[in-house]
């Protein structure tokens, strides 16, 4: 029983499906919280666990800064490492590396590029970035792509786009060489009596180009991956663009291997890219407007900063179900929120994946039940 | 049924005992702890409850200046306000004035400061103090004392002490004018069928003079409240006189009543003020080494930040029945403080407070069962 998937029932191209990983099961479509160094920022475990997370994502880049990938390796991978029992997806680093460090130099073999911790020199090609996803030991590790900036010219864009073309058949390569050297995945096989391997997923980029996306699906797709995904999203281009790249490609990327789309959205956007046949999705909204004070219900945004909820009684969110709108008032999360609290921070975060989780759940239940057509998207 | 203690079982000095108060029983010795602007940092109050808080103590200056006393009357008292169902304790907010804001005059009738947030003048009396104390409504409040800083004469802690004991009996007369002006506690009494109020406690002082605390002593318990603290102490003195002026003092402190030593200790030293006689204590030292990655545990302290733990696999305490200790290693704990996640603050804290309920729960089972004189305090 090695990594597979399988669409349960569609409603339109939405559709409801199973995953299966060396960590058990996840059902889709999935919303992914983001644990950048292998905490999803101020929340236990146990506590996710609660919120029936059923997958994370963690950032290679960041780990491989700190505490190190072999320093993750030695202590089982991912999931050992952080007490986390189900399955965990890495990114391969290429969004960090173009975002967050001092980038050096980029050649047809990887990008050099500084920490932004300590400004010290490193090197992420393919090759070294999949070494370091398979040393993390994730369930599911990405291809090593170039992620377009935006505003990008066509030509920038196209030769981009073929630059990750080549990093991802290398990827695969380098994967498909090293892909059992990860112990635990051994023991894993031992013990279900199935191969079991990590799962590398191909990433399509192309700018805002849609021409450029197709091209880079087809292409992304003959390498053969058991997952596909849409990156280079989510860069400061306009909502209308991405919903639009996202399109685009779906129709090209194989119906029968998850659909991932990096980087989205907001509660309504995760709604719709599901009615566009998307399975995955992964984004740091929840998680980063919490820690702003933003929280997500299902009456629109309440900003907790605001003085009128000084004295207010209620609930965050009065059809939330989750544990912080049973027990607290938004006036207390406010004043937590003013004084500065880290508590404010926890219980906000709490709420609002909950919020995310809980419109994931009710779209899978619609779309198993036929009834997804009549969801409209959450406020 | 209005506040009362009853000893249960004693062993030498030290004694097991039950306080009742409107918010539910306390079996003591109790250690409380910190919740400065109603949250103990970090920790949600769902954990406070797994970990069998029995009280939590709020500060009233704190909450005075933030979110402000008429706001957390309007919204049912502190524990509505922090959705908090058990017993709290509000100090007078004396020490903090003294320790925290800017100073600007103190006179026989109380003290005027400016706010350590946004340098705005207050001015705080017994009057004023316990009218605030009343607002917030905790279960459990104290006299309105002066703080006397260490190194002190002489002289000036006899004037200091003898200022804290007219302040007293200020406090008493104000609260026993004002205290049925608490809406929920008219609610509790019709509840409960008895009378029910807060309960004032009255603050010995005296600085680092043995006769001056047991003439404090002598002349709070003459002002008649239903418990007494020992205050002044924690303020950078060594810990010998510390303990020298708690033994001085306990012996002239009614036995029927609870005792209660304000802002100590370190694991081993609150075992052996409970050998003394001491029922209650609160302190920072849990929840802020947590927060400096200072781990208490049964053998000895454990400095996350170190190195050597990188890749330990091992809990923080092999001993300790903590949730964190059953789902983390040392290396995931010192990755998270190394990467200064929120995390780190949240597990650490819980950790340590795991730490301390549980060396108070022992003692209080070994004095019922008369072993108390066989234990040896905690590393």
């Amino acid at each position: 029983m090695s990594f597979s998937f399988q669409v349960e029932a569609t409603c339109g191209a939405a559709r409801a499906g199973r995953m299966i990983t060396s960590h058990g099961e996840i059902r889709t479509p999935v919303f992914m919280p983001v644990g950048t160094v292998a905490s999803v920022k101020g929340v236990p475990q146990d506590v996710l666990d609660e919120l029936d997370v059923q997958i994370l994502l963690n950032n290679t880049y960041h780990l491989y800064l700190r505490p190190g990938v072999e320093t993750v390796r030695q202590l089982g991978g991912v999931q050992k490492f952080m007490a986390w029992h189900k399955p965990i997806l890495t990114d391969s680093g290429g969004f960090q590396v173009f975002s967050l460090s001092d980038l050096r130099k980029l050649t047809e073999d990887g990008v050099q590029f500084r920490s932004h911790l300590d400004g010290s020199l490193h090197f992420f090609s393919p090759e070294t970035s999949l070494a370091a996803e398979i040393g993390l030991g994730a369930n599911i590790i990405m291809a090593f792509d170039e992620c377009t900036e935006f505003p990008a010219t066509y030509e920038r864009a196209r030769k981009s786009m073929e630059m990750t073309t080549r990093w991802a058949k290398r990827s695969k390569d380098y994967f498909e060489a090293h892909k059992h050297e990860v112990p635990w995945f051994a023991e894993k096989t031992a013990q279900l009596g199935a191969e079991q391997t990590q799962a590398l997923f191909g990433i399509v980029q192309g700018g805002m180009y849609p021409d450029l996306r197709r091209e880079s699906a087809e292409r992304t797709v003959e390498i053969g991956f058991p997952g596909h995904a849409i990156g280079g999203l989510s860069v400061g281009e306009p909502r209308e663009k991405t919903w639009e790249m996202v399109s685009e490609t779906i129709p090209l990327l194989p119906a029968d291997k998850p659909r991932y789309v990096m980087g989205v959205g907001t509660p309504e956007e995760i709604v719709e890219y599901v009615r566009l046949g998307v399975d995955m999705m992964d984004c740091v909204m929840p998680t980063r407007a919490a820690r702003h004070g933003l929280l997500f219900t299902s009456e629109g945004k309440v900003n907790i900063k605001n003085a009128r909820f000084a004295r207010d009684e209620s609930p965050i969110d009065p059809n939330c179900r989750c544990k912080v709108c049973a027990r607290y008032s938004r006036a207390y999360l406010r004043h937590l929120y003013s004084s500065q609290e880290v508590l404010a921070q926890v219980l906000n975060t709490v709420h609002n994946l909950a919020h995310y989780l809980d419109i994931m759940r009710r779209v899978r239940e619609t779309i198993i039940s036929g009834e997804f057509a009549n969801v409209r998207s959450a406020v």
